[in-house]
């Protein structure tokens, strides 16, 4: 099957930038943006509102928030990153909930998929004592566990009862400029085959029955991405400079399927398992994860 | 409320010495000695056949199994280890099992509680592929989950419906030379209050309607128990001594309520967060963790 | 050889209690109590003058300052501790040193020896950016290098002419009490055979011939010495009732070799690998490293 | 300044294989091919003979052998690969040497760079005991120490006075074929600059006074080099294409400035910090690293 490059990323923002430039205005999809921390937090609003914008943006209806802030990466931002969080956190499970069970996905033995994990590992838990509050574990990927994730999270929801579950994970961004640097939220819960690990089953309140916010913080891009952007941009320079000599007709040639056997071809076959990642990524796993437990405690407990 | 120091180990084979030592013979309790790998592996059996054995042992009616080696320390007799070990879980769990849940208890963060955990990461899980054999999880203790662990594993086993359920942990045993040297295997599950971490609930047949193996290997002897054996073996000495020159009286002063007090005062209030453990338990973890892993993959995948 | 279990301590202040508690007065030693922090850190100062002092001892001519205080334990005394702990590393390092080498000593593997890594691992090193303050490292115990821990010092005071040295370690205590609520300094360095590791050569004045500081905390009690402590504690009850009635004779005849043999009869043979130690020993590890490192860090960038 | 792509490489391998493909035969490079394992283990021995071959080759003059295979990714061909190793080993360091100082470069809390400290954890040290065969220690980076990796090293090797170095570290590569299938030994040491975390000065027999052999393997691939590899393709295809209807002049436009330009375009700021590697990056380190120590102990002890 092919891939579609352009879209492969977990970020509805980015998906949303990729119809954005070419200058699409689709129906059911809006977008808003925000500033927080006297801007140094930028906040975009995507809401995919119809069936329609959901086919177009390869996600499923609902809200996304991006918080996007080069603060994230440091020591000093962490408490200011951490309040926003709390407010959109509030905002995508409003009302009365008392029993929150936080779910971190994702293999803690592999540090680029470990955030979910290490997230968890610092929330403050109070459901044993309180029969209110946080509980939550991570529970491992289906290579570790030999079960689907969706299925122990059912079993635990069934038998704890909580009013809402948060999803924490590690995404892949099309950007290199996001690793590290941006959270999203959102309501629509976690879809089946994204994530770094693609180690997801479906984990929405459609399949729980209750509300799921999932948070998640890319962690890499897919060297093919890497290499589908230069493509696009030798393509795009190569055009204008032949366009300018009325010579173009050759490059326009290029064909979507041509431009993914070319990837294909550079790449094959480490492509799936290979990604681009920051050096310092064992560092920046736990900062940042601090940074969303801390998040999530100031919303659970105000 | 009074510890009784004699009895105070998860070990079933150290309640029944401390039974016979005082020359006791109780009804409703069998005890056979075996041997493997060529003398190298005791096998004790331990049966609790009726209420008054319980009430005597401190332990539920049921089969206790504890192979004792001093190749469980090695690198060496891992697999011979492992071999014996696979062939007391099918004693336990006879007939025709195919799904096993494996649950690793205790703190994966505290080295003398993170055997459980240890074991678990290396099963080699098969239900999400197959849909039979192993599947299991180490879901972390009550402090760092908010749940009682029983709750996440029967919400488990109702999702997923295991034939039976392994669970593994680290005990508290009496002697120190039974420090990383002995495997207990019971098929009375898990009780309320015992083990390292003295977190665990109930896991028991009763609770989850299926069967339930218990595996586990003493890593702490508690620092009160060190306490309460020098105080036996000083009492016992200046007794022998003393009765031969017809002068005892005053010692056999030393009621048990004396002897608990005496403890008290030189432990209070640390005793409780205290153990004795080998100084490298952490390479003895991996080791025996991964000794216990084998012989439970031996044991489902014949 | 035969243990001297009462003086079988790494701190100089419990050293110093076995005598007193005999009413000796030991010309040479002299011992001066403090408080900081409006009482919540108690400081002793112990200075062994003669030969003759450092014989009884047992410990080497110097001063050695202790700090007790059960905010180690906590988060929350952390900055006091660490200003405190300052405070006494530069009175034990007066005048003018720009350029330290601080060490770590231990196993950062072993749990309870991973005190001194973790220390180094969160120093602030500004040596090859300025030249001056601080470098450092963790060469890990001779049986991961194949060498004196002291070789390996020596080699690199040679190439890197620091001012002094500074080590730190993870020490044996006699006293439950101490284990993780005692740091001591000493500028006496570190001498062989100390240590929870035992893994020590000589790092002191003398054999650099650059000031050398030791700052150790008690992680570990050795088994040995809470059975000895119990069987002192039962003697002396037995003594004082017998002595009341006048049959006391016989107890007073167990001389000091005779407690050894039954210490020895109780622990043999795994006494030497047993140690008595905190169940969360791995979170004080990492809390009390932070105080330290941040103690070193306030001395060295006042 | 600018960054040959091409050469950017710490292979001389690829260096070679760079120039090969351009066409250019260099007097002072000398290249053979063998085979190991029945062909499952390929051999390349690139000897860089005099200065002209050195500066072509980016790289100092000596020997360079690359063992590669796809064995070296998994459990099985561990020994076979071991076994090939110890032979070149051998090879590189001929004659009498009985004292070996093995230093494990990189950090080892950052996964791509920990395959030094890594084999050094696993390398069976004999001279504490013997006077002879392995120490060796995992100093940590610049930036842990605060002093220079070769000035501790140096240290070391007057104090203990071995007869040769053998210093392990990561590598970049620029074909991602090459992550975690390929070691490179050389008796030319370490440049300065070169390895994943940039962290290294000079260590080399002229530094140090000693034989240095030195193994890599590469962990991670720049992600500047997929995006100009990625160009480099298509530059080649549209070329071929335009060829073949004599229209190619404007794609020969494209000078190694411009496409450096391209490639800073579009991967700057970030390009520096950011790297390709695979995801099972912590289980490669793992695994390869059990491979070098064991080749190095069957080296060193044969």
């Amino acid at each position: 099957m092919e891939i579609n490059y352009e879209m492969d990323t977990d970020l509805a923002l980015e998906a949303g930038e990729c119809l954005t430039k070419k200058g699409e205005t689709v129906d059911g999809i809006s977008l808003k943006e925000e500033e927080a921390e006297g801007g140094k937090v930028r906040i975009t609003k995507v809401e995919i509102q119809n069936e329609d914008g959901a086919k177009r943006m390869g996600k499923p209806m609902g809200r996304y928030i991006t918080l996007e802030s080069l603060l994230l990466r440091g020591e000093e931002g962490k408490e200011a990153c951490a309040s926003v969080l709390a407010d959109y956190i509030e905002q995508l499970l409003p009302g009365k909930w008392k029993r929150i069970l936080a779910v971190g996905l994702g293999n803690r033995e592999l540090t680029v998929d470990s955030l979910g994990p290490k997230v968890v590992d610092n929330l403050f838990m109070t459901y044993h004592h309180t029969g209110d509050g946080l509980c939550g574990l991570a529970p491992g990927v289906m290579a570790q566990t030999g079960m689907e994730t969706a299925d122990i999270v059912k079993g635990i929801v069934g038998e704890i009862r909580p009013d809402a579950v948060i999803v924490v994970d590690a995404l892949a961004a099309r950007s290199i400029h996001r690793l590290g640097t941006t959270i999203q939220l959102t309501d629509t819960g976690i879809a089946p085959g994204s994530g770094v690990g693609n180690h997801r089953s479906s984990l929405t309140r459609e399949s729980l029955g209750i509300p799921v916010v999932a948070i998640g913080v890319p962690m890499i891009v897919k060297a093919a991405t890497i290499a589908y952007d230069t493509l696009s941009a030798v393509l795009q320079i190569l055009q204008m400079e032949h366009s300018s000599k009325e010579t173009g007709e050759k490059i326009a040639a290029f064909s979507p399927e041509e431009q993914y056997e070319l990837i294909q071809e550079l790449l094959t076959p480490e492509a799936g398992t290979l990604c681009v990642t920051p050096k310092d990524i064992d560092e920046l796993v736990y900062c940042i994860g601090e940074t969303i437990s801390e998040g999530i405690n100031m919303a659970v407990y105000p």
